[in-house]
């Protein structure tokens, strides 16, 4: 990392934590330059970057400003609090209703689940992919069936390590993106008619499998801001025989959402306790817009009970289809049921991948699209202000690529969804997020795409139609 | 095809039909040059193949003569009639416990369930991949989730066209390998607890898939030569709740066997009369030794019953899990399911492989290949007939890479399996082909391997061990 982004990561700490607050005067060159004992044109460099975040506004002859962040004047959501039920799970028709329509490339992607693939370093990947084949030792395709490439798994490895979180390589399994690691973890731990603890709202792939897995879910709510409640899974945990929880602790999807550290440990003890199993759904992880990375449950986790499951997929290679698994104590199991699936992922993919963490740069690669996402972001929460009703409450999440926004209690979302679909925007509603279709007046937007003035229009469009409604 | 080539096949195919048999002397290169009318230099190039193939030797001034199967001297098995009685599955553990022994690259690979990746074309397909990264559409990623790239779909639904079986490209879903194809149609037209058809011998991964899904096995007798016995099948349909059968038409695994056209269009009138959908395996279709592709039962179905699975993992890319499945009327649900499962195959493997078949030269290939793995059988067959005792029988199949071989009835497949791998030699025992632990006396060998010295060798140590038993 360069000087002046590390300088301006700083300031950006000062503005996210508040110290810094908006509309306020930031240090002046020459006063930053003394104070922090950095030259005056690292200083700009960093200024210049902030301004392109969207934290700082120039004024003319004054100097540098905190954004009076315009989307303070929205509320942020409050947690949905509901009695914990058990409840089947029934919602995949309306979900692929749903995502058929987002696949139409002509569509404004706000619905979609990815962020926009012009922010990977395709072309870099690419050349890492023709370097692994041209190079790949033939016996590698027998060789490197589950649990997957060794060098891959080594370098994943090596990721935990620097953040932290020393593994066995043995641990790792190697898979077709998270959702099938997530889908082996969730086998193996259950039954068909067997109860899963998941967060309300939900990534709504998860209640689709729950669906077709045969199981049930009683839905924990989830604080927009910090995450699941505990007290309530505390309480389900002890009143039903939950046999798995499934949980994002970082950036959850939709909400955006991260457990602070103690609560992740609290939440490691109480899986402990009941010796109840964690599937740990951790795909935004590298997403996020702090100095620091946030660490997972499973470091935390001293029992082997939390399978941490992650994947390239929003962070660099979406359509690579790698993901992986660290098992914990159902490593050995994981791996053989992955035998039984799906035998491997695939050897190309898997090479290119493992050449690319290597020497491909994947770390600066990281902080390019951690500073778009949070500058998209800054877009799409000024474009929700000025657009949409006054009494809409929006998340601000510290990382990843969506925002979640709760409308007035009388707009009801999938006429939203139709309504704003037949105009070329996609959305993604809030009921595709709930076993038991809560959330009828909430939506997703997908900030993960270089702001444009279509962006601009879609968002006026938008608001335009819930004014309507 | 090149002349000489054509020419050379039109001789195997009088030697395979028993036209020219077994020490006969083939024409002389003057006759069969007026004859067929083609130049001496052709006739020549053609005896030189057929002798490196291994069907005709050349004797010291006396010319070409068709080769005295030496193997002729082994019996063929004959078919393993037994009742169907409906079974619970229960063989992963003994599967796994071989699978692993196999994995090591230092074994003489005779239990591998791969042809030697060295057969493969892979600098040809690392060139077609490094293409086709280099000119990836970046949207791709997400316009190629299931049902798959578009692009090598339409070169499936070619294939399949030229093959004689016109398919819309829509009915076909791009799956991770074959593998994932048959888990995914399994689970389309299955509940746990129901009662599947499976062959006996059966692949062994069908039956770990069976016991994963809980779902209980009725296993049908399958000939040595002309594959299940359809009189079983239809009294076993007509007796028990059957919710799917899952057979391979052409070159069973492990057997080899085949079935003729008539009898694959008769096994489609009767999964019609009681509407019960089959799952072909047919990823050994175009290993074939004779001048046609075989056509799966498929071609036959007029009711859209039949989910027809195949893959690019045994003729042209193991490791790049390329599979698919032409799913009838259940394609729908089939790729709905594909979505929940894991969401679509690797992007890069997909559009490499749909390069390579339209740049490649994939039908060149599958030539080469199918001469080297027809050779390779008749070595082995002859060292069989060499080093094993007199009263084994062993299968002559007219495409894949596997021979099945019945030793005498006191022989322990799995103390021979324990002993040949303490020597460093792999092999797959007869029980992990049945849900009922039958063949005890039976192995499957691979022979996809170049044959060299050591295979040689190891054929001798194999039959050594057999005779001190």
């Amino acid at each position: 990392m360069k000087r002046y982004e590390k300088f301006a990561d700083e300031i950006a700490g000062l503005i996210r934590s508040g110290v810094l607050a908006p509309g306020q005067k930031v240090p002046s060159v020459r006063h930053a330059s003394r104070t922090y004992g950095v030259s005056a044109s690292t200083v700009f460099q960093a200024y210049y970057l902030l301004e392109d975040r969207g934290l700082i506004v120039a004024r003319a002859r004054s100097g540098y400003f905190v954004r009076e962040h315009v989307q303070r004047a929205l509320a942020e959501p409050e947690i949905a609090r509901h009695d914990a039920q058990t409840t089947e799970v029934d919602v995949s028709e309306l979900v692929f209703s749903v995502l058929s329509s987002i696949k139409d490339p002509d569509t404004v992607p706000f619905g979609s689940a990815f962020p926009a693939p012009e922010l990977f370093p395709l072309p870099r990947l690419a050349r890492s992919m023709a370097h692994a084949v041209r190079d790949m030792d033939p016996r590698s395709v027998v060789a490197d069936l589950a649990p997957g490439s060794h060098a891959l798994r080594r370098q994943i490895a090596l990721r935990y390590m620097v953040g932290g979180m020393p593994l066995p390589v043995e641990e790792l399994v190697v898979t077709n993106g998270a959702l099938e690691a997530l889908n082996l973890c969730l086998q193996v731990v259950t039954q068909p008619g067997d109860l899963v603890a998941i967060e309300a709202p939900a990534f709504y792939a998860s209640l689709q499998v729950l669906e077709r897995l045969k199981l049930k879910a009683v839905e924990i709510p989830v604080h927009p801001r910090e995450g699941i409640d505990l007290d309530v899974l505390a309480d389900s945990l002890a009143r039903l025989p939950i046999k798995a929880c499934w949980f994002m602790s970082n950036f959850q999807n939709p909400l955006g959402a991260s457990m602070a550290e103690d609560k992740k440990r609290a939440l490691a003890a109480l899986l402990a306790q009941h010796q109840v199993p964690l599937i740990e759904d951790d795909v935004y992880a590298e997403l996020y817009f702090a100095a620091q990375a946030p660490k997972p449950v499973k470091a935390f986790d001293s029992e082997g009970l939390v399978m941490h499951c992650s994947s390239f997929s929003k962070s660099l290679a979406p359509g690579y289809r790698v993901g992986w698994v660290a098992g914990g104590r159902y490593a050995e199991q994981i791996e053989r049921l992955k035998l039984m699936t799906s035998l491997s992922a695939s050897v190309p993919a898997q090479a290119a991948i493992a050449d690319y963490l290597q020497h491909g740069g994947y770390d600066r690669h990281l902080r390019k699209l951690r500073h778009a996402l949070e500058s998209q972001q800054h877009a799409m929460l000024a474009a929700v202000a000025r657009h949409f009703p006054a009494a809409t409450r929006v998340t601000r999440p510290s990382g990843g690529y969506f925002l979640w926004l709760e409308l007035p209690e009388h707009i009801d979302a999938l006429k939203l969804f139709q309504l704003a679909h037949a105009q070329g925007i996609s959305l993604a509603p809030g009921p595709i997020f709930s076993a038991t279709r809560r959330f009828g007046h909430c939506l997703r937007l997908n900030y993960g795409h270089p702001w444009t003035t279509a962006s601009e229009q879609a968002m006026e469009t938008l608001g335009r139609i819930i004014h309507s409604l």
